[in-house]
């Protein structure tokens, strides 16, 4: 069985969010963090660098909360697609959350400025589609909409410029698959 | 032909050592960034985020330095692989560059814990292989490398204690492709 190792408070929960939503089995492994078990020899050895989240399906080992959501909309995701712009564009959403959105707005020097920048295109563009593909749900909400979320559980933040955010957000946490990685984080 | 919109300092530099490397021709399009011009209507049109780089391929338009890497891999590698669990290797390191390293090293608050933690080990495994993902120069490289390359440019990092990250710098800029694009920025 897929196996998925994080943290009690950590982007596990994302890649936790896409299995649960994708209906594929899998055994969380719960580190303790805080006792530095992702630093230990074991985990070490499965990756280097010590971060969670990482898999390991079968003999693969992978880490990187974005990569892991491609690799498992690629392999998992029955209505993935096959044109290479239909990929890229959610490579591009993946790349966005995760590289520009996260450190835009989680890193307290560039919030200030990131925030409306960032926050203001995407919310006039959710306003008009519920997701941010457009209709169909994918693996770019999982990325998007776990890293908007944490906005408003981490940062003092008005989100109230941003109606189109706010209402992804309620809409992406709403969702089962959502409520159980959240709640049974670790379980 | 394929356009790259850029900045003269920015991370279409990145692109368009990737771009080089495939052999693909581009038209770079230089956008004065201190006067504005990716906050210009033209821009925003392709990019309502108003973020650089990015390519428009035909009718395409890709955003997000490590999405357009993927993409460009993908589209004009005659060696990308066919195996998903190949293809999430590169997108785990160029997630890593873009998601974990930059924000690691480059934001000051985060530099000096997350320094040690992320080159260290990838001081270890550059010493045993010349690229990252062993024998073959990938997309992998770029993203990894470029942002590398970026430390002893910008920052006061001593690299001294890592290397295997060194070698692969020096290794890395020295390739015809990577000083063209560096050099040639916005030309």
């Amino acid at each position: 069985m897929l196996k998925l190792y994080g943290g009690a408070r950590s982007r596990a929960s994302i890649v936790q969010w896409y299995l649960e939503e994708l209906g594929v089995p899998y055994e969380f492994v719960l580190l303790d963090m805080q006792a530095g078990e992702h630093r230990n020899p074991a985990f070490l050895a499965l990756n280097p660098i010590g971060k969670v989240p990482i898999i390991q399906d079968g003999d693969f080992v992978l880490s990187e909360s974005g990569a892991i959501l491609l690799y498992l909309a690629q392999k998992y995701d029955p209505s993935y697609p096959s044109a290479p712009e239909q990929q890229a564009e959610l490579y591009q959403w993946v790349l966005f959350a995760n590289a520009t959105l996260g450190p835009g707005v989680f890193v307290e020097t560039s919030r200030e400025k990131e925030a409306p920048v960032l926050l203001g295109p995407l919310s006039d563009r959710l306003q008009h589609h519920p997701y941010i593909l457009g209709t169909s749900f994918t693996v770019a909400d999982v990325a998007l909409g776990s890293m908007l979320a944490y906005i408003p559980l981490m940062l003092k933040l008005d989100l109230s410029p941003y109606p189109g955010v706010v209402a992804y957000i309620t809409h992406l946490t709403e969702r089962p698959a959502y409520k159980k990685a959240m709640s049974g984080r670790g379980k």
